[in-house]
């Protein structure tokens, strides 16, 4: 397997899809749709949803029921980058090299557009009763997609993040920001691709671990990029970080520790991994790709 | 039945029911928990949650699967109004006597606190597969929150409206918008109990069509009070249309077209309501009195 080249493969595969599940801009509410669209055309590696795919075939799942939960699991991610972008938030005028979605259409298109993407995640995954009314799954995969997106997952450690700015961190909550910022929507791809393959209670908790872990490990490596990097390279502004006054795993436990850690943390995803007893390799790599990054 | 003794009852039994479904404020995130509570105990009529269990009631539903959609139908319609009070939206600084949202916690927290009702919306009515495992209607039910709350539904209401501002509005234009922001959610309450205690197809579609004559009835009304009532009754600013120069059915129709359309519109609605073959009494009175109400 030429991970690159296959990698390549699934992501254009996500791609497609995710654009079937797009809605069409038509009507009077088109603007909002226009925009809603531009958010999620603005690309981005699209791993949530390759997540959801590869830990459905990790489990050796069949059928399409995992298809609408890619979709709405990549509208959610999106939507609270449309949200996270606005002025009154972290005020971002240019994301992945392009305008943010409230640059282009507006301040309040722009909430519009993060509640239309929210709410229409929902929609889209709901839609896997029809797709696969069979799987008995689907109940449970809402209630994860559910829980770890809202005030117990992203919600929660966004809302703690945008409260501590310019504020110094303690490990502790740099952690729980950690957790529940970046790793709950990694938990909840990893749990949904499981739990509707039809995965038992205990290797759906396995694979929250790991997934836990990976998401600790992007982070980190998310935060050593931002020292390390450079604009053309990262495509988006560096020392961000430091310009923001903002505590992070490298301001806090310094680069060689962090770059360890990352090692560490995503050896012990891989080690949680083994032990389901079923492998992936594309997954294993991908794992490995992903705290390596150089972007 | 005293009508009003009994409103106010059944009014503070949801009162009872929705604070049971809030969440405790607590954990690094207490912030974004305290301002989505805020905003819910803020009050209102809450009309969509009675609605639900009226309809519930007309259709003999047994078992509490409505309980959660009752309080997830009221964070939906909280968090519409907490980003609609948002400054980049009409920037109100009171709601119903009270400091709005983010006046009090903050813009970004205003967002963040709509972001977490929405979502925590469905976690919430997503519950109802562990309150009542054998009822069948859960998903469909699940589906019409989610649509009638979105693109198709409120959101798309809403983003028409926003779009239009300043703008005199056509007819077909501003028929739209009432009928996605303001009927929409009532469809999505009547049709919601209706489901959930098992009322076939073409009953839920009579109830649909009702509730949508319902929700045209009220906001009518709605831009009626605007006109002819006073500051110290409605708990609003009053001839706030006018000084938005906003186009209202009222100021399209005049004032004794408008009087007379909620009349006809809302007879329409009990008409509508008659032809399911039973009856709620309660439900009745509830119409006209919504239709007919001086705040």
């Amino acid at each position: 397997m030429n991970f690159n080249e296959e990698l390549n493969r699934r992501t254009e595969e996500i791609e497609r899809l995710l654009e079937g599940y797009l809605p069409q801009e038509s009507g009077f509410q088109k603007t909002v749709l226009e925009a809603m669209n531009y958010s999620v055309r603005a690309g981005g590696k699209r791993l949530r949803p390759l997540l959801i795919a590869e830990s459905f075939r990790l489990f050796g799942g069949e059928g399409k029921a995992a298809e609408p939960f890619m979709a709405a699991m990549e509208m959610i991610h999106t939507y609270s980058l449309v949200h996270d972008d606005l002025p009154a938030m972290d005020n971002d005028e240019y994301r992945r090299g392009r305008k943010t979605t409230h640059v282009v259409y507006g301040e309040a298109m722009g909430i519009l557009a993060g509640d239309g993407l929210l709410n229409y995640a929902f929609e889209t995954a709901l839609r896997a009763f029809d797709i696969d009314p069979g799987n008995q799954g689907i109940p449970e995969a809402l209630k994860v997609l559910a829980s770890k997106a809202g005030i117990y997952g992203m919600i929660g450690g966004q809302s703690v993040d945008v409260q501590s700015e310019g504020q110094a961190l303690s490990r502790e909550k740099l952690d729980f920001i950690y957790r529940l910022k970046t790793s709950a929507l990694i938990e909840a791809s990893m749990m949904i691709g499981a739990i509707l393959a039809g995965a038992g209670e205990e290797q759906v908790k396995k694979i929250e671990q790991a997934a836990s872990d990976v998401g600790l490990a992007f982070q980190i490596q998310d935060d050593i990029l931002d020292v390390t990097s450079t604009v053309e390279v990262l495509g988006k502004p560096i020392h961000s970080d430091e310009k923001n006054h903002k505590t992070t795993y490298v301001t806090l436990e310094g680069l060689d520790k962090a770059s360890a850690d990352v090692e560490r943390i995503s050896m012990r995803a891989l080690d949680t991994l083994a032990g389901i007893g079923r492998r992936n390799e594309f997954l294993e790599e991908l794992i490995r790709y992903l705290v390596s990054r150089k972007k």
